[in-house]
């Protein structure tokens, strides 16, 4: 059973992503590290006492549509009241609507255990997180006034309404029409698919945010308006009206995630009034619909990549924890009677290191992407630095943790054997929950073309070679160091770091000449790399920061482990950038 | 919807596996290319036309239990019973029991066939032909006489009985026991887990082959014997007599292949008669049954690999059409009109050339396997090399073809988005078959061991290294073609084959030092390795064969693109080998 690392989630945050160093530097208001500490062990013993026990029966049930109603699985309802009575769903919230204000990087912690707890129960706060942060930036005064305290204390939950069959990665070609009305409001008719959360009985109203068209808008992605579309409408006092026109029309019969209802939503049919048409209300301008959506990528996207961290640091638990008990066979040098525990096996331990290593890496990258965001709001200079940080190290933590998550979990399975492939034993369920992450909130392949060509570009490129330089100085800091073995790690972090320039140069020039089709062909392996090296060198970081104290032995061992292992992919990674497009559009023609 | 690519499967086994030689040689009787060519199209469409278009009921009815009994899929009884009377099943079988005597060759690439369709109902043969192959090899004339014919038209199906909840990987924990009889039978009680097809409908008996151990036996794998042990007895006249004392307990909840039943077996509680025990008859001699049991490994894992090879073709056909039918976004260079297919996209483009080479290697891998197989049976001289060449290349086999299965399901289930999640499109049922392949049939880190262990060191490492240089032949003679971007893959071949030699050598210095955890350590890494460069130059041997012919533009380019995009992971995987296992060693202390 998952059991929060709230010490490993502590020391990231502070040590590694840098919020023991925005504490200091006094940007954090009241935020000291002792109330950081009481925040994270509060939301552990939650996720591992609440949320965790559940998980299974979520999974077991799944959401139910009866009569045109969802139904959540046994408990969720109740467990929903007790986390938002809590308080979670505020946490970084705005002040003024009841919220905490705490910086992102608390949320994410957070959110990386209510994920490992259960990701599909997860996911309706995630939902409801965006949408806050939607009408808060964007929203009219009466709109925030009307729906932001609910949102925020948890009562009502929000969705996003953006995919539809034809319109997933591409958006320019969405179909759902909105019709203006004389009193200011807007009449929202047409389909929505894969809404996450769109219908439920956990909370007493939904708050959708759609993505539609008016009649005269332009062609494409720059006529595309973003509404506020409520189930319930609500009263002037604040209490619920009537019915909204649309409903839930069917979920999906998916591989994971199945407390989470998947809905197909149905907006202005009539069947719920006189009137055809479900009432909505502008968010931002009109036709400015997809530039509101993008405020809150970063956010939604990085939840997404806490997903995927949470689900490799629960994956990774349960198999080591089996490999503990499960005797087979006497590994090398086993003196022990009879069997040995399995974890004993050198390929056991290769594997769950790679694990170990590889969530510890999505989560340090991660975090550091918060810290950015955090910083570009609270930073008082920089702040189009920490911006373009933040912006550079999004599409990375999104699809290095995501593809992790999916590994990991993967590899958690085997180490069970037979086991991990009976469902009741849990670790199958990792992969399938899993499984989403990379496609979901831009698949993965859309974060590498992100990243390429216009995350790679910013300020000229300036952005990547501060961070490569700053990289670089982590590796000669840990060459200075006199600890055993961790020095001799320098130079592989090093001839990582310098792979990893290269590969971005090229990139760099392919884009500036217009190659884009060359760069695009590198773009995935690209990603991977960055984050590899990202993860050698936070894990290095991380063995530094705690040298310092002395007791590093621990992170100084998988920090090596790391780099004489996995950094070795990183320059095989480089040649595929570099020399692999040209045999990619040779090859393409037998695809035909 | 899966079409058997019949041209491809001829193509591999004769120009590249080595089937074409063999008849030229007359190792294969009257087999000619023309009558193989004639099976595998009879093949292809039964397996297009009969099994896949029941894939989807298998997996979203599974096998029941009711009533102590198993009641399988919808249509699969029938479909059994169809695919016995077109004789698939005693394809390899001996003539004297009615079998073809067919090579093994064209088993293989049937059972892929069949695989592709479905997974689930492959392995009830599969099976079947595992117990043909050891009665036929250890069982007594009786035996042979009562069992065979009906297993080889396939009117019986056999199981393997061997694991048991604490003896998996390491057999010779095992507790069920075997009493003698004056009648020279047995009597077997135990329990027996995860026994594939263990009960079921389609046929009218089942021929269990039980592991089991005597009073008197040795501890240990010295002490296991090998007994029949029949559902229902058989009458000297060859017609069913009484119910055997076995059942099926249950069924496990599996996250795939849900149509073949899955079972936990008793043995002699004494529910079908006054005498309690389980009537058995010993196959091959008291306390050598795991001899017996791997006699018939090498085919048995073979047979797995064949499941990772087919659920990779499977998986790659159907990403590949639905990427041409799917349109989102505008590739680079894209003059059509409106959004473009997606498989105009780079990242779409290298996602399923990677699928596609993977799969071709995969398959040229196992074919080459089968054809070791087959000429340590046949051929006039050099048995012993053949025999040893089967051996090394088994785990090859079924490792890396079912890693491949996996890897590539998962990448199916990418380049479908949304959709991939979403299991009534059938990406993701591919993904949940192929995760038990790694598993089962000996996981693939118990290949690893296997192969760095007692394969590498095979006639002193002279097997090997024998291979080693066939693969510098195949790089020679690419390097000697004059075909345009043909011959600069040499260089990458030459290459890859230079690292996997240089890791071999490592490897089998260990071995011989006695530095055994330290082989092991780099064993999976290994393992994988020497699959990628097979593939790369398997790729290429197929792509040279063509070029005699003409017209191997595609084969040429795809070989390309594996050298330039997947062969440079080899050298970041010798450096696992034997750079990785010190620090591994020492950051073991960590998952304590």
């Amino acid at each position: 059973m998952y059991k929060a690392p709230v010490e490993e989630i502590a020391f990231t945050l502070k040590h590694v992503a840098g919020l023991g160093s925005a504490i200091e530097a006094g940007l954090l208001g009241d935020l000291g590290e002792d109330l950081v500490d009481a925040i994270l062990h509060e939301a552990g013993r939650f996720a591992t006492d609440e949320v965790a026990p559940l998980a299974e029966t979520g999974d077991r049930q799944g959401s139910r549509l009866v009569d045109g109603k969802v139904v959540t699985p046994d408990g969720w309802r109740d467990l929903y009241q007790k986390w938002i009575a809590g308080g979670w769903n505020g946490l970084t919230a705005p002040e003024g609507f009841g919220g905490q204000g705490l910086p992102h990087m608390l949320n994410v912690a957070a959110l990386e255990m209510w994920n490992s707890g259960s990701m599909a129960f997860a996911l309706c706060p995630t939902l409801t997180m965006g949408a806050i942060e939607a009408i808060n930036s964007h929203g009219s005064g009466d709109l925030k006034n009307t729906y932001l305290s609910k949102l925020v204390s948890g009562e009502w939950t929000g969705t996003m309404n953006l995919t539809e069959p034809h319109a997933g990665s591409d958006l320019g070609v969405l179909k759902t029409r909105a019709e203006r009305r004389d009193d200011g409001s807007y009449r929202i008719f047409g389909q929505k698919i894969f809404i996450t959360w769109g219908e439920h009985d956990a909370a007493d109203n939904i708050v959708h945010l759609v993505l539609a068209r008016l009649p005269d808008a332009p062609a494409g992605t720059r006529g595309i308006s973003l509404f506020l579309v409520p189930k319930f409408l609500v009263n002037p006092d604040g209490s619920l009206g009537a019915r909204n026109d649309l409903f839930a029309h069917s979920l999906e019969h998916k591989l994971g995630i199945h407390g989470s209802p998947t809905c197909t939503m149905i907006y202005g049919d009539g069947r719920f009034g006189s009137e055809k048409g479900a009432i909505g209300w502008l968010v931002g301008e009109e036709n400015k619909g997809l530039a509101c959506m993008f405020t809150m990528m970063n956010n939604a996207r990085l939840a997404v990549g806490m997903q995927g961290v949470a689900v490799a640091e629960a994956a990774t638990q349960k198999a080591t924890a089996y490999a503990k008990e499960r005797t087979q066979g006497r590994a090398p040098g086993w003196t022990g009677g009879g069997m040995s525990p399995i974890i004993e096996h050198p390929d056991v331990i290769r594997t769950l290191l790679t694990m170990k290593a590889l969530t510890q890496g999505a989560r340090a990258i991660s975090y550091a992407c918060a810290h950015a965001i955090d910083m570009s709001h609270r930073a008082s200079d920089r702040k189009q630095h920490w911006q373009e940080r933040a912006a550079l190290l999004t599409p990375i933590a999104k699809s290095f943790s995501t593809d992790v998550g999916v590994d990991v979990a993967s590899l958690g399975i085997q180490v069970h054997g037979g086991m991990g492939f009976i469902e009741e034993t849990g670790a199958a369920r990792y992969l399938r929950d899993a499984r989403i992450a990379p496609i979901y909130e831009g698949t993965n392949g859309i974060q590498a073309i992100d990243l390429v060509t216009r995350k790679l570009t910013l300020s000229n490129g300036e952005q990547v070679h501060a961070f490569l330089a700053e990289l670089k100085q982590i590796a000669d800091e840990v060459r200075h160091t006199n600890l055993d073995g961790f020095s001799a790690t320098a130079n592989r972090l090093d001839a990582a770091i310098t792979d990893l320039g290269e590969a971005t140069d090229w990139l760099l020039a392919q884009v500036r000449e217009g190659k884009v089709a060359e760069a695009l062909a590198g773009a995935t392996p690209y990603q991977r790399m960055f984050g590899l090296v990202l993860t050698g060198c936070y894990l290095a970081k991380g063995g530094f920061a705690q040298a310092l104290d002395g007791g590093a032995e621990g992170r100084i061992a998988l920090c090596r482990f790391a780099a004489e292992n996995l950094l070795s992919e990183v320059t095989a990674l480089k040649d595929r950038v570099i020399n692999g497009a040209a045999s990619l559009a040779a090859a393409k023609a037998i695809l035909a």
